[in-house]
């Protein structure tokens, strides 16, 4: 059993490591997620019809959306972490400020889950849900 | 390290437990999720707006959904499970052949996240990620 504090030392960790890999996507790096990913990584987005697996599909992925993505800013809502041994689960909403190619600014509202494992001393994901949060403009049709 | 038909054999006990709770769940009843979630269980789907946290308020949200589904039959496609120490991270595309008041069938695709964790000798969901797949119809617009 983990106590309270290693809890909240590694929840600051993991929230650092994403912050670090959103920020490098935000100025159209995709890298810093693939580079803190695990090779057996698992992914869903919006734009994929079925999960990708491993970090050589990702990176295949990723690669049409480098130089592409501005984003001017983001609040990252609410981070949660559950630990649990090696694993770390942090989950949280986002929203991004995107830069338009008309120079405006329009914001995209996500819900993201990232499945962390502690591996050979370092963090890595082992697994990765995007998905665009509901607006008030959708029906609800679960 | 756990060997190979340990993995086999607990991604074989996590499907079933998952496909339990999905055949409840197209007959409108909710509760076989819930049954299996842990108290700290997180969750995001089509329908929130924001995650939603811990049991009492996943049951509140499936309240109301509770004799409104009726699923006639799903493919679970290509399931995997990632297992880690007591975690075991169930991922799968889903298609739902969900039938409408007007009693024709359409189908719902659906990428879906299931973070289990062993506590007690029992495999509970501590987090769950459901949204759509993308269709055919869809821009990427990530």
């Amino acid at each position: 059993m983990k106590g309270v504090h290693d809890n909240e030392r590694i929840s600051a960790e993991i929230i650092a490591i994403e912050r670090a890999a959103l920020n490098r996507w935000g100025k159209g790096d995709p890298w810093g997620f693939t580079e803190i990913s695990a090779d057996e990584v698992t992914y869903f987005d919006t734009g994929t019809k079925r999960r990708t697996d491993g970090i050589e599909a990702l990176r295949q992925l990723y690669l049409p959306r480098e130089g592409r993505i501005k984003i001017e800013r983001y609040d990252m809502l609410n981070p949660k972490v559950q630990v649990h041994e090696n694993t770390a689960v942090l989950t949280f909403n986002l929203i991004d400020y995107v830069l338009t190619p008309e120079g405006s600014t329009k914001e995209v509202h996500w819900n993201a889950t990232e499945v962390y494992y502690k591996m050979d001393g370092q963090w890595k994901i082992i697994h990765t849900h995007w998905s665009h949060t509901r607006s008030t403009s959708q029906q609800q049709n679960m």
